[in-house]
């Protein structure tokens, strides 16, 4: 796509709600990290990238009228930011990475006044929003090698445009394929409790020209049964030194589905998702979000009002049942445990 | 339960209507053949076993003010009913095998005067009634010594008493354990796109006091992972000569999930949901519904208005990743093909 989900607009945030879609197209500005905390926190930006970028684009908006005299003053104002952006999402790891990659930048120009500091950040933040989209592109350059001409892909939430920047994660494989004449059908899996797959993914391959299937969470056993699915794309929140990958609730499932049917299952996500500093995936923090979330659909109550819920955002699938992990810098195989160090940027 | 979900009321069909549940509890009356028709197709009665009830029921409600002269002409309003009836939902066997009583009875009937054969019919869909009762509870017999105490149970739709006469399959085995003293807690899938997971059987283990846990259906993987499953129990719709399974979609998810986790998988069914005519399940016919049931729920777009949709309402379970059968016959082992033989009452 070539609309951008989030963008720094004359010191705002703007971000496409994507609460309101696929019935409203309609953007959203936030002037204050509390506003944006809250458009996190609500998902009207989601997806870890664009995470990464909201957290960058935070940390720029919460100290630009910092009236600190001092780079004491001043890093304390951005610790308070930094925190105050962090707590919003455990899960998905891009959001740290880029806070503290900010972080670090500010520290680094620690000896420049602090007008100098607030620009450098902003730049920083831009270079994030850049780099993005060149890392998409990339991405996506690598992962249209595994697609062929025909090819019916299953996908799961949303890894696409409103995911990102502007391109997506695993949906711009199938972009890619498609600018490559490839002709693919995407089955969507609606992705409960949200309903991302259903209200942002259908929405942006319909966008996109692409041939879009939409189906129930519970009926992909039985395509894969009756032969009509070719391979799973899938993103990630957070990914372990291991190759364990988090990601929404419902991508293990997926991931047993395409290993009991031998189909593959590529994961597809930047550098910045991979979290090496813990050994595998048990120790991924899930978040778990409001049980009406599941108990009730647009105010409407699908259960008893007094039904005790379980409402996991994400699940871990086992580094075993990934068959590839596509990044900007390649794609990887098992043993993930040696081939993600092997990959260039990973710290 | 103690309430009917339905039965015959002074000339008409009472039944729950499922569609409102659980914010009201309503009964609605059917009185003629039409409107019963179009209670099942919107789902007001489901469930393969009340889909048996309701067809049987239907047959008298058909044929009741019938104004034939002669056996002839009375059995053409007869097969008139029946097929009227017979094409309305396609994969359930419940509802043919009922038919097909109904036909045999009246048949055997030639000889006998119109309005003997009425009361013949009438008497025959009332013992429907019963015996779907008694069944249940037989079936509850054998099925609750799989059930240990602190038992964390796993469902699907509804296998409950809204599904039958009164009392359930796969749950009519949780409120038999329960009445044994056995503490259990209940994991039920919400099952879309019609929710009666989190619709109705919620609300029934809640009505008769069951520790109920609300999840949405691409949940259970990550539960069965983190070793919070034991069994999975659910009901069938039709189940083949080999032992292969046809139940709401979802089932073979959980099914595959199942054998994954190495957690038990148990069908819980009648003896009227065998069909041994057809040699295994890629004979059954599985009903596709309308793409809206996925695209909107309570007339809200969740989805973009045009997008495709495949929604079928039913998966099949093939035999082998089904650990056992529970009928009120007694419980069945593999290999199935050789055990289904051995039950009473199968033909």
């Amino acid at each position: 796509m070539s609309i951008p989900t989030i963008e720094w607009d004359n010191g705002k945030v703007k971000l496409i709600d994507q609460t309101k879609l696929p019935q409203e197209f309609v953007y959203t500005y936030c002037e204050d990290i509390e506003s944006l905390r809250e458009a996190i926190r609500k998902m009207k930006v989601r997806g870890a990238p664009a995470l990464g970028i909201a957290g960058a684009l935070g940390v720029v908006l919460g100290i630009k009228d910092s009236d600190a005299k001092t780079f004491s003053q001043f890093k304390d104002k951005l610790n308070e930011v930094i925190s105050c952006l962090s707590t919003v999402r455990p899960t998905g790891v891009n959001l740290f990475w880029a806070l503290e990659r900010m972080k670090k930048v500010a520290l680094e120009s620690g000896k420049k006044e602090i007008h100098t500091v607030k620009e450098i950040l902003l730049h920083e933040a831009l270079e994030i929003v850049k780099e993005d989209k060149t890392i998409c592109r990339k991405i996506a350059m690598h992962g249209a090698k595994f697609i062929k001409d025909g090819d019916r892909i299953l996908t799961h939430c949303n890894a696409g445009a409103l995911a990102t920047a502007d391109y997506g994660t695993a949906l711009g494989v199938i972009y890619r394929a498609k600018e490559q004449g490839k002709r693919v059908s995407v089955y969507v899996d609606e992705t409960r409790p949200k309903l991302q797959g259903a209200r942002l993914t259908c929405w942006e391959l319909m966008q996109a020209g692409i041939d879009v299937i939409l189906i129930c969470d519970c009926v992909a056993a039985s395509l894969m049964k009756d032969g009509r699915i070719d391979k799973v794309l899938v993103g990630a929140d957070r990914i372990a030194g291991n190759g364990d990958c988090a990601n929404k609730i419902g991508t293990y499932n997926l991931a047993i589905l395409a290993k009991t049917h031998k189909i593959p299952f590529y994961i597809v996500a930047p550098i910045s998702s991979f979290d090496i500093k813990i050994g595998d995936g048990t120790q991924i923090p899930i978040e778990e979000r409001s049980p009406d979330e599941v108990r009730q659909i647009f105010g409407n109550w699908i259960a008893p009002s007094g039904v005790k819920v379980y409402n996991p955002a994400f699940d871990v699938t086992p580094a075993e049942f990934i068959t590839a992990i596509v990044t900007e810098e390649g794609i990887i195989y098992p043993p993930y445990k040696k081939t993600i160090r092997s990959l260039k940027g990973i710290i």
